[in-house]
């Protein structure tokens, strides 16, 4: 007997350019992963809104950018589900449900609403930001996603959605499978300030649209190791950024490069230049898979059209297993 | 110049039968404002779940009673639309659109949170609970409501809701009329007990669904002025349950009998028999309306479903001009 495949549910909030960090934090993870799984890539523009309620402009303009990231590196649309939440109004439906079976303090326990309160009170948030764990399981669980790909900080996400998917089934009728967490704990990347991880808002991220001479330019200004002021003078890899990236993006040539800058036999402009070329290498594919985009919009709005469709078309036979569980058929026969 | 027919958006959560509480404070009224304003009748299913979602099927099995009492008192369809709640779900989405710009601190300092917090807490609420001042937001404003019949106890209600409607106008476009109140403020009718308002969970009430036994042998065991215990003794008809019926149910005769009862020459059992012949004289029109959809359950299900065709057709238009105002809508050219 053959297992049904399973359903992993992941994706992004569309508030920018997906960079370096997405593409090793989970990018190139769930490009694997959609050759073993049924992948759904929700971008998640209702919940980028808990944040974004007063520039949505900024969403609508990076809906696209997002789904050209992923596509770009190496998604392919006939293996994961790409779709726009927002364009899915059954999930704001189950959240609506869902509301009822959560309550505030369940909500108050979770890590992230917890991390804003400490820092902006429980009553200047929004109802909405409040709410964003209710309306995360209904995202995982409208296409009843078995898996749910995260890093071990975020295991309590999961957790909250379990238990409002536990809680459903139990006063309702077994509709839902509680999703378990795949844990994918993948180091973050620091961004080029060697500072903070990368991250859009600071300013200091390689981004997967960014040209070969974007790319170059940028490694150039990377953070490096302060104490290398000559060429000869011995240097201390663990302190510099394309050290960094050179394990991320260079694994084979790594530790050659450690042992170089640490006798001082490698120059600065000379290691930057070759981390450059072979990140340029790793994104050079992908430029090309953009490039197909770019040349064709209306590819990519069919693309995230249909993985929309899909997921609706699944989003509406739920809501009919939830509306029956419910008894709130009332004029089906 | 013809100015337009005002929207009304009043309705009911379907926990139970209507009672002549509901009758006297807010069904008559609202059969006279269907010839003046295009009235919109909600059968708030959702919105009772928040109170419910424990027992579903206590809302399901009174959908069609609610709206079998609405006919049966004089509602007429071509005038008024009845619709469901959960089968529009555009609501939903526009409460969770609403979320986002309503903050935690505003929905506390509504009256109905407020006192629910009082008594339980506000951490043990559930996030549903806690947000239907939002959900009624969407309730009265997808259909863009001018006016809601309310009972000035109720303006804040109508208040939060403006606000919404304003921050959502202020934030992305002027889609939304911020409602005003329409102040109904009708006697609330007291119960058989002599004690509390007529509520069906005290049990006693007179339904607008009782036929003419049950309103006489109900009347007769209404609380009389306990002072009298023989016929000539004089009454107190401001003690007395029956003599508030009259006033609300035989006016024209209610002066004579407040004289009567105070001289001591009426006798209660002929003053309860004359009041249960007015209440039945009153609910005869409305049992013949009962029966035509008792006999004929189709086509009460072809009013609700045309109401609430229109009133999700409505609810779609709505949807499109709050997507183009928030920049949601990605596809349309
Ligand atoms: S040689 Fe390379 S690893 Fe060493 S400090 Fe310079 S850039 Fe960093
Ligand atoms: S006579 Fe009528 S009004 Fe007076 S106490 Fe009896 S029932 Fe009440």
């Amino acid at each position: 007997m053959v297992e049904k495949t399973k359903r992993i549910l992941t994706g992004d909030r569309p508030t920018g350019k997906l960079h370096l960090g997405h593409y090793v934090g989970s990018l190139q993870n769930r490009v694997k992963l959609q050759y073993d799984y049924d992948t759904f890539l929700i971008i998640a523009d209702v919940q980028a809104l808990t944040t974004n309620f007063e520039k949505p402009e900024k969403l609508s303009k990076n809906v696209r950018q997002v789904a050209k990231d992923y596509l770009a590196v190496g998604i392919d649309p006939d293996k994961t589900t790409i779709f726009v939440q927002s364009l899915v109004p059954e999930i704001a439906e189950l959240t609506v449900f869902y509301s009822m079976i959560v309550t505030v303090n369940q909500l108050r326990h979770n890590p992230t609403i917890k991390s804003e309160a400490e820092q902006y009170g429980y009553n200047d948030m929004t109802y909405g930001f409040l709410g964003y764990p209710v309306s995360q399981a209904a995202d995982i669980t409208f296409c009843k996603a078995d898996l749910v790909p995260v890093g071990s900080d975020q295991l309590p996400h999961v957790e909250q959605t379990r238990r409002i998917a536990r809680k459903f089934n139990q006063l309702y009728a077994p509709v839902f499978p509680e999703p378990e967490a795949l844990i994918s704990d993948f180091p973050r990347l620091v961004g080029l300030d060697g500072e903070n991880k990368m991250s859009k808002s600071l300013g200091n991220a390689i981004y997967l649209a960014d040209n070969a001479e974007e790319v170059g330019q940028k490694i150039m200004q990377a953070k490096t190791d302060p104490a290398r002021i000559r060429k000869d003078d011995p240097g201390h890899p663990e302190v510099c950024t394309v050290y960094e990236y050179h394990k991320a993006f260079n694994t084979e040539e790594a530790a050659d490069i450690e042992e170089m800058c640490c006798a001082g036999t490698i120059g600065c402009v000379a290691c930057k230049k070759n981390l450059a070329a072979k990140i340029n290498k790793l994104l050079k594919p992908t430029r090309q898979k953009r490039q197909k985009y770019e040349e064709n919009e209306q590819l990519l709005d069919e693309i995230l059209l249909a993985g929309t469709k899909k997921a609706r078309d699944i989003a509406q036979d739920t809501m009919a297993e939830v509306r029956e569980a419910m008894q709130l058929d009332y004029f089906s026969v």
